[in-house]
């Protein structure tokens, strides 16, 4: 009886440890304007994403999530790391720390469980991302509706430890609705509405993106990481960048949709960002920005379709995609009268566009660029998947020389292909 | 009956998982002369510790724990990692590995338990922390009574890791005393004496501390690490330091005081150290000594109350301060008959200070700084808390050029006023 | 009944903590050829390894391990990162991700299991260690034959992040057999063949070892790491290195053998590189090479002996040695009537050579090392240790200038004595 009274005293707090890796490989395929304008891409092979860490309760009411990546540039890179008291009034859930901002459904879906390797070029570009800052989030009680908002700071160190100069902070706030929830989850559709606001830190920013393909690199570039790592390769260049430009802040409004039937998914989001630009003069480190606004818009579109009978199931308190749990995970039947299996096989499309240049006087130049993506996702458990993608990517950098006229990039177009693959696990 | 067996067998090593995390922010409030000595520090908000770490048995009497952190400059850095065997004729304890060396009330206990966000000036300027040693600890058998001694490398890279050159090597040594327990441990006295030499690698030793806030940002200086980490922007500055100065060895002797009679407690620690300079002609490393002793005080004292009927534990095996435990967790009632609680709230204030200039010819002119803070906690569980600290600092750095007389310092005195506010989460 | 099914569902995947740590301390001893080639190496102290990580099944037939160091210079480090699919048809187990590639038998065995604290010269020159890849391994029903194949990425940075720059690649392969297996593996005989081939990245490759010792510090070389780490200090400087060197490929073939008779152990490993060099032009970055075959030899052997009855297990399935168990684990009996114990006791010698010289037209000078070591081990219980090892080393470095005759060194031939003594706890 003292034991068992003991043991219900000593329930709280839990500790569950929790992990997940990617090994890549990637090879690239480069005309004539990639090669001028980023350099020879070597192929290569990486550690993607190594991460561990442990979550767990400490009252039935407050949880919390520590969890560290080794395989980042800037490792040890710090991801979650939050405490949050559940069942709050008026709020619902709220969350002190750092965590992925609500803004964006493939920001907020786990990379775990998202359909192609990487992002859309819109993730680097427009969305905050992990932040140390307060916020809520909560859902109607037949959750159909989710709401989030919170507060962070702007900035960020290479090991994403928060970097605050001059007080640089932003807010974030998303709005999820789902208009259709047939079959147990098997057809439905969801809407979303986001808008993410920041003053970055000494009102300078840099609008960037990688070709949606991290391996590869480029020795004679700080790369991936966006900060030299003394002693490191760095990945892929960064294929469209506006340079550091002088900013008052920046507003980015996104709109979210995704139609789920059975083994069809499509997906969409489009973004526009509007950006307050400040007049600087021209000098070593700074792009020349002129006061205004620069209107910068993106958007991607994907198509999947699951070969086997499975389907890509959504969580409607967080208003995110959720994993994929194959009906017959991969079994071999070495003799044995087991019923063998070959996972979930899926093929997708995706097509995106950014588009980095301000056709007004701001001078912000930052390039535009087009992806289209073929990708085929072997989910052979639900915790391990091999993934195969083929990108063709065609940019136009925004590297043209100050003083030249804005709308008119005198840089090569670039055609790249990039073929990647990837081996998950998590637990 | 075999499974039985089996299980007992893999009794051991058993591994638990630990951890804790703060995320900190600050706001800075300067005057004149604190900008003129320091630079323009910004607010701002970072991740002050992330740690995560496996603690177990190897044995009956074999304890091990490993922990890193995360969070701090040098990222990671090593914390405990060390493996202890208990239960040996006359040593009673026998640890190898690194872990806090024995000196120092406010060292030895946890930070997660101390009164203010940061532990006061004395910490970084006089006391070992954590170093590679071999060492022991015992108590007597009615506990009123424990001892401690070591001897460990002296010098540490940004990572925490060993750094010896020319053999630097040091020791420290505690006792402390109950002379008073009463009330199941709501009432005590604890009496503390503490000695620490130390013969620094190459002979060159730099005294210095932050004024009780490592959050806040000064791009011009390396900050609270004491050494430039690529890249990275660096912390608050350190607002007194002797420089590198050359030495033959310092000894710091230590008193603790610490009284609690249920809401109340009162805490106090005096350290001198006796530091045997060297001779050494000034150039761009080295501030310039003279052969001598320089004699630096320093003291901090606290007063605290609880607002709520709790009270500050302590742990008769290791003479440190333990877990504050609310009597009343803090617990919301959505619609149930549950009792609400609001957790436990003390407040409370320090003076503490700090004087680096020896008014004799030994030429170390490290500056005195005087602190003033006040504290308001708020335990909202045994392993959550949030703190808000007002600190009024008073301080003369040591920067006068060589050459002037010793005991005036020519720089300006600086006032500053930085307000924090911390999340604590620990399991 | 729905509990016991759901606890059933739950079942996958698992997780395990599993982590070691080291403490090391080393007294160095030159004579004026040793101080004339590496300069004045300091004594100290360091933790040599400390890892933390997570292993587990994913399903029945899936495995991962996940494990990152925290004491190594490059911190931290990617150690074991793979996901493995165990009863495959034909190939029996295919891994991808990053482990210690199948070649050598101390490459191989833990090195929480080998003799000495450190590997033999070979190690470093001539072996893959841990990289990025595919392969696959398995044994044959009798367990007296082991085999392993796999390819991999040949680059790493200071991380062990792969780095693959001209699309560097690499293969090894691994047979095992065992002649002889007695006494319940109280007395066995392993033969091994091994063959590891490298393209290295920019075909440029450095061959170089340590004298079998990693803790000693000279500030004025990047030492351990190969690479700067800012900031912080370096261990043990090279004792034999070719330098960058201009090559094609190169293939090492490896035997191995190991002897255990109850109490006695004999091992012994030789190994040959052949280096396909290229015609290169000198430079400040490469040595300077002409086209040819540099054959370049290595060997080491040792005896162990028991003081204590206890024996070296072996690993029929991985080909490898594995863990030390004491009959007797150190006890202290403290007035109980327990059965004191003093662990197992064992004392080693052993030779080990290494020629990095071609005496050809290659121009490859990258020394000779001999080293003679003896080692005292006290394993206290199964999972931890005390290690004391004495080396003798005697160096021929490489560095001659360029355009002497390559088989001419003259450089002073260097004398170094090294104590170290390690304290290890793994879980």
């Amino acid at each position: 009886k003292d034991f068992v009274a003991k043991a219900n005293t000593k329930k709280y707090p839990t500790a569950v440890l929790y992990g997940v890796f990617q090994a890549d490989a990637g090879w690239f395929d480069q005309d004539q304007g990639s090669r001028s304008d980023y350099g020879p891409i070597s192929s290569g092979a990486d550690i993607r994403r190594f991460r561990l860490g442990a979550k767990g309760q400490i009252t039935e009411h407050t949880n919390y999530a520590m969890q560290v990546d080794f395989g980042f540039f800037g490792r040890p890179t710090i991801q979650d790391l939050y405490v949050e008291q559940t069942d709050v009034p008026i709020f619902g859930n709220v969350r002190v720390g750092q965590w992925k901002q609500p803004f964006s459904l493939e920001v907020v879906s786990s990379f775990r469980y998202t359909t192609f390797m990487e992002r859309s070029v819109l993730f680097q570009a427009f969305t905050p991302f992990r932040h140390l800052g307060v916020g809520f989030y909560d859902w109607t009680d037949d959750l159909n509706m989710t709401y989030a908002a919170s507060v962070f700071a702007a900035g960020q160190d290479q090991y994403a430890g928060s970097m605050s100069l001059s007080g640089g902070y932003a807010s974030a706030e998303r709005i999820t609705y789902l208009p259709m929830w047939e079959c147990d989850g098997h057809e439905y559709v969801h809407l979303g509405l986001g808008h993410y606001f920041s003053t970055p830190n000494n009102h300078v920013t840099n609008l960037r993106t990688l070709p949606e393909a991290f391996i590869g690199t480029n020795p004679a570039s700080t790369g991936t990481s966006g900060q030299g790592v003394s002693g490191s390769q760095n990945g892929t260049p960064f294929f469209v960048s506006t340079g550091n430009i002088y900013i008052d802040c920046f507003n980015v409004i996104g709109t979210e949709f995704l139609w789920v039937n059975h083994r069809w998914s499509l997906q969409s989001e489009t973004m526009v960002n509007f950006v307050s630009t400040r007049d600087h003069a021209a000098d070593a480190v700074f792009s020349q920005t002129n006061q205004g606004t620069a209107i910068l818009p993106g958007t991607y579109a994907q198509l999947g379709y699951f070969l086997t009978d499975d389907y890509r199931p959504y969580d409607r308190k967080a208003g995110a995609i959720d994993r994929i749990i194959p009906k017959h995970s991969m079994a071999f039947c070495n003799g044995n009268c087991c019923s063998p299996g070959w996972g979930a096989w899926e093929v997708a499309a995706r097509f995106s566009y950014l588009d980095l240049n301000a056709n007004n006087a701001t001078n912000v130049r930052g390039g535009n660029i087009t992806d289209y993506t073929l990708g085929l996702n072997w989910y052979t458990t639900p915790y391990t998947k091999l993934v195969f993608n083929y990108v063709h990517s065609v940019s136009d950098p925004g590297t043209a020389p100050i003083g030249t006229p804005p709308y008119i990039l005198n840089t090569n177009r670039a055609n790249t292909n990039i073929f990647m693959t990837r081996m998950q696990v998590d637990f």
